[in-house]
């Protein structure tokens, strides 16, 4: 059988031999090769011989990669790759299927003569001409006064930090801006009693891990004074207080406008990066009446927590995140939610997210079976999102098996359950539109156990001046509607900050493709305009939780470092 | 030959049958079993067959140590062990030579049943009917109110802050003060050139170590910047603008006055520890005519940098790690200064200490070779003191020729050198009486080159109106005078603050009765008074460099936790 070594070997010599149809029957007829700017200054897969005949026969030979070295053992049919471009280091992992790839995947990991400047390449740290001290005033200085830096990055979330401690470590002038007082304030703002979702294992920022008495839930606000000290830690230049007005692609890169406590300043960086978040504004719908109710209404983005809401009746329209999330912060604070589920609503209970989803590669266990988080992130990537698909049906078929009595108690308090129209579960839920469900971390319990009213599957007829009635008549009376409704999408920010002739040409951002809802086709098999180009020169989008902020910002921190220094031939 | 495990077995049953004479008899004649905490509650050397029998007597079936383990291969004559006792799991190293301990290390790891809440026993984060921030409020406030912390910690620097960051995980209530607006301005205040002496590798805070990207030698602000926020991520309890005023002992421990932001308040802690720096205070000789000099004349504490000296004429006097940073700090700023080298100093080359002598153990290498730094410390902490003098002396009879070259240049610019009254070099200087030495950054080339001028082997006769006058006769002309003369010790801190009676009991901190100069006998073995119970009880001392503080405040921790537990019997 042909092991991993025996196939590399194959592929170096189609390769160094420029035979792209070679190169395509090394593949599975459905094989993927998913490349990570290792072949191609973008992120692709290309699915099917045709399209890695075409890939190679592209970028095949152009590429010229040669050591191809492999760690898997002999006779192994999977594992992880190296091999070298004329870029710098590649590496990946390949998985064979009787010696045909399923899937192939590569990735740059480093710009020669362009290192990440870590361990052994770490600085002095000496004086050279000039103190630390002095050359950070000296940055902090030019650019205050006329100095630009070669990328803004538009918000200082766990997205824009990780990118800018990346642009940092190779050399790239950042300037990070954001309209909060402080760093982390997107975290400190929000409820109380919330805590991240995913595990500690799963949520490392790149360069500096959590340490080993961190929570494995972070509360909010520690993650607000952790982002805060990364940022000192990796010598970011941010500055707070200050919020993007509008940005222009210009002759060599952009006029930006920003407001920066309260004065307006022009900068001209060559890149922006929009990092905002995954959303876009607030979603308010338009029920009949609103105007006429006599209580507070406001969107869930605008809900300050339920302190002092003890006694009060608060119905939260919607049934995902926000709203499961609010509806048990009320039940904490003494008040009584009902929740209005229109729609049905995906479940994962965050046990079943750490236990049985992340821990195989995200876990105290897998640490100390010796997987880094460099490596776990690398197995991540590695699989194709085709086959991301695949896998997340068949272990949401399990689940549902192995959580039937959770799901069947929700179903009897009357919830409304969906898995992804295809059963992908969450990843098909997150990736495809970043919404239509809760991770549940104590609100379930509460709809089930009745502490949270609910009324499901039902329209809001109309707002009335001492509540809501539904489709079916019923009166609910309120003192406090929440509309948790959602948001819009991320591109929304480009139409109003850009201009709409801009949004246009990039199209949506996140998804896939899937075709499925909230992610309209065709299919492109890598997520839309995210960390790589877009149609439009030198605007890109960072977002994603905090696992994709630490992945993906060395991917664009590389592109980014590889425009300033003239590598991408572009 | 017997070997490790072999060993191990041995020393079990003598222990188990209580045949202290067997168990010393496991030993060579001059072998030295060094415990931490393990056996006893303090940190104490036992050297020799009758002390080791003693010891055994007094403290080894009362240990009731079982389950004794080795990593060791099998016929290795030294290695890591693990044991178990009442108290908690304990670890160490033993070094055989035919058979016969040259040393044994143990050290108690843990508490039983208060386990540091690492790794698997990380917290989950999840509120438990109080939030974390909710939480830190209600510290935080009862500490500003009526609330007493448990162990109040003078000095917010690593020692401190390292301690601190032990207690919090352990659960035992703390009170850091320090006296500067800011943690880490210790760091910052001082001269701007100024970084760490020790390599990063050497220089890890616990539970948060430095990141892969951190200098080798980290800069002054940034150290300070690191320790501010280290105490945040730590979440340390630190009084900023606070001062001890004193400290009395009290039924149940002791009456603190503290000057807080100006305002007086009156702590009861059950604990002090001292963590204000391996110093006293500030020593000025008293040269004749002192009083008629016409230009500026400070301390080096004082010494503010040399920005604005362009040009001036400075005498330095003094020889030791301030004179030489001070030195060079003017040198660079455009002055002239004069150094006067009283007596002998020792120079070990800053690359000598991080690529010969710190190398093996805290390297990037090391790192490499799977070497943690715990483990690192474990095996430094495993050569008892007598058996570091007579490496030391080895080492140093290496380097000096090694090094021969540099040394003669620095002879032949007058330079007055010794390696310790013994040839142990810095260890020798650093243990025993914490100064006279410099680590070179850099100044001894630039009395090589002759930047900084040199006079040596001569006192000051007295100071005039426009310089000073040598024993010689010469006239140094000067417009300013910077007295390096070095610090009195620790304990000065006891009787300004606590009170002579008590300083008298607890005796001289640091340095461990070598008999050489500085550290006068009988000899102990140990530090004095360091990081282990005193005469006074409750009162304590952390100090030393940041690998002490590392190690140490563990160790400490452990005491203070036994203590609020009740589980020292005492």
């Amino acid at each position: 059988m042909i092991d991993v070594a025996a196939w590399l070997t194959s592929l170096e010599q189609a390769l160094a031999q420029n035979e792209p149809d070679q190169v395509a029957d090394l593949f599975l007829e459905t094989g993927l090769w998913r490349d990570f700017l290792a072949f191609d200054w973008t992120l692709a897969t290309h699915e099917g011989r045709p399209a890695i005949s075409a890939f190679a026969a592209r970028r095949g030979a152009a590429t010229s990669a040669t050591d191809w070295t492999t760690e898997a053992a002999s006779g192994a049919s999977e594992g992880f790759i190296a091999f070298e471009t004329a870029q710098g280091p590649g590496k990946g992992y390949v998985r064979l299927v009787e010696g045909k790839a399923l899937s192939l995947f590569t990735m740059l990991d480093e710009l020669k003569g362009h290192e990440f400047p870590l361990r052994k390449r770490r600085p002095t740290g000496l004086p050279d001409g000039e103190t630390w001290s002095d050359r950070r005033e000296r940055e902090r200085a030019a650019l205050d006064s006329s100095g630009q830096p070669y990328v803004l990055i538009v918000g200082a979330g766990q997205a824009g930090l990780a990118l800018g401690a990346t642009l940092r470590l190779l050399g790239v002038p950042h300037l990070l801006i954001d309209k909060h007082p402080r760093v982390g304030d997107q975290w400190r703002s929000r409820y109380k009693s919330l805590t991240l979702h995913d595990p500690v294992w799963y949520d490392h920022m790149p360069y500096l891990p959590f340490p080993d008495h961190w929570p494995v839930y972070t509360p909010k606000d520690k993650m607000g004074d952790w982002l805060e000290l990364y940022a000192t830690a990796m010598e970011l230049d941010v500055w707070t207080r200050t919020e993007l007005k509008s940005a222009r692609p210009a002759d060599t890169g952009w006029t930006a406008t920003v407001l920066r406590n309260g004065q307006e300043l022009e900068l001209r960086p060559a890149h922006v990066v929009m990092a905002v978040g995954n959303a876009g504004f607030p979603r308010l719908p338009e029920f009949p009446g609103a105007e006429t109710f006599q209580g507070q209404q406001y969107h869930s983005s605008a809900h300050p927590g339920g302190a002092g809401l003890a006694g009060k009746r608060v119905v939260v329209i919607g049934a995902n995140n926000s709203a499961h999330d609010i509806c048990a912060d009320l039940v904490e604070h003494g008040a009584h939610p009902v929740m209005i589920q229109r729609s049905s609503t995906h479940i994962i209970r965050q046990s079943t997210m750490t236990d049985v989803m992340l821990k195989p590669l995200y876990s105290q266990e897998a640490v100390e079976a010796g997987l880094t988080t460099e490596r776990a992130d690398l197995i991540s990537a590695s699989v194709p999102i085709r086959l991301q698909e695949i896998g997340s049906r068949q272990a949401w078929a399990k689940i549902r098996e192995a959580e039937a009595p959770f799901y069947s108690r929700l179903e009897q308090a009357g919830f409304k359950l969906d898995f992804a129209e295809d059963g992908a579960g969450i990843a098909g839920k997150y990736l495809r539109s970043g919404s239509g469900y809760y991770i549940d971390v104590g609100a379930c319990e509460m709809i089930a156990d009745g502490r949270i009213a609910l009324r499901s599957g039902i329209e809001v007829n109309r707002i009335v001046p001492d509540g809501i009635e539904l489709a079916n008549g019923e009166h609910l009376p309120a003192d406090l509607i929440i509309y948790a409704t959602g948001f819009g999408a991320m591109e929304e920010w480009v139409a109003r900050l850009i201009g709409d002739d801009v949004a246009a040409r990039i199209g949506r951002c996140w998804g896939y493709g899937s075709g499925y809802r909230g992610d309209p086709g065709p299919w492109d098999g890598e997520m839309r305009n995210m960390w790589k180009p877009t149609a439009q020169d030198g605007l890109w989008f960072m977002g994603g939780n905090l696992a994709q902020a630490r992945f993906y910002s060395r991917l664009l921190g590389l592109q980014l470092k590889a425009r300033l220094e003239g590598l991408t031939g572009g």
